[in-house]
């Protein structure tokens, strides 16, 4: 029998087998098989970042949409849903994408803030709905680069599978010392705050090092701009 | 020597010893020593929430504010930031006030999200800023139980420390179908539809079921209200 599943990571998969449905209801649940941390997964190397703007003001679609449609997403795989957008391909050129998005929103005195969840190694994930450059030429930074704006973020790391993670969490935010974009340290959260090309230089460097050493990590993020609330 | 480090999950924490720096540079570094999953932390069944409201409107502050303040705190420990608002203590109460913030920040036609990190058992966490209530009388929901509204939402599991992570995510997932607020599957998320009280419902259940099978365990969720992207 062959059966659709719904996967948590990645959309819908065909497997064949690994379903499993009581007598009585015929539902279409979920299933992972023995997929495990470093296990399944594709097998090629895609990084996604699922993210979402929210610019608090009366002219929210306006600004989204504008922003969104100022993005060169020739180097990724884009979909956009009800809830957010989400960029696959390779990390230097998702990351691209997303800080072009981030940047083209902001507006003078407008309190946005922006969600993103970025990921890579998932064992539900697959050789789908990715676009994989062979050059690391970006193609939004060129444009963006030299536009400036302090950002405040709050950000935390997942590295799945593996019982030592909080090491390689202080490694990250140890670089944030280093790169002297740290604020604090909260519940739940570290906080960040400065430019907005040293913050994404930060998340770069950080996801380049998550990649390298970390089968399966998911970074949530959260960026703000123009809060009213005082320090 | 005695030094106050950073901690990931749950700000300042004094620790002995388990310090470095180089040499050269006496930077306030981050280092979580031996912790792993399930050792450290917390002795007291501490949940947390980490949540941001974001309505789309130039009133945003006056919505924030009011609903804020229309929750009955008594039972959670609390504080805000620049970026976000955190409960802890008792699951089920820290549940009942973000639900009612949630609840009373709805206005008609008004786009919102609200993103919101639960979490339990984090190795950084520690028996402070806590409020444990000894009973579990609910102090918001008898005013909100009967208040009703659309609601899409996404979320993530993040099981920590296991290499089985799939399967409590699979349970998880399972379960908003067998509740019947589950929508579909996507990349990096699961989507959940369903009326404000019934999704409030599942993640009491869900979370209850991590609390129970899972050391540490965060689910990142955003709820969104009157968006005008269609289906």
């Amino acid at each position: 029998m062959t059966v659709y599943i719904a996967f948590f990571c990645t959309g819908l998969r065909e497997r064949k087998g690994a379903f499993f449905m009581s007598e009585n209801e015929k539902k279409p649940y979920v299933t992972y098989g023995s997929c495990g941390c470093g296990t399944c997964g594709a097998t090629k190397e895609i990084t996604g970042c699922r993210f979402s703007l929210s610019p608090m003001t009366d002219q929210f679609v306006d600004i989204i949409l504008d922003s969104i449609g100022k993005v060169d997403t020739s180097k990724v795989w884009k979909a956009t849903d009800k809830l957010s957008t989400v960029y696959r391909g390779k990390r230097n050129h998702v990351l691209d994408a997303v800080k072009a998005c981030f940047v083209r929103s902001w507006r003078e005195g407008v309190h946005m803030t922006m969600e993103a969840t970025i990921s890579r190694g998932c064992p539900g994930d697959r050789d789908a709905d990715y676009f994989l450059s062979e050059d690391d030429v970006l193609l939004n930074e060129p444009q963006i680069q030299d536009i400036h704006f302090p950002v405040d973020c709050k950000f935390a790391l997942y590295p799945m599978g593996v019982e030592n993670y909080m090491e390689y969490i202080a490694h990250v935010v140890n670089l944030a010392i280093d790169r002297n974009v740290y604020d604090k340290s909260s519940h739940y959260a570290s906080f960040l705050k400065g430019d907005v090309q040293d913050l994404f230089r930060y998340f770069d460097e950080a996801t380049e090092y998550c990649d390298k050493n970390i089968k399966h990590y998911i970074m949530e993020i959260t960026f703000s701009v123009n809060s009213p609330t005082a320090e």
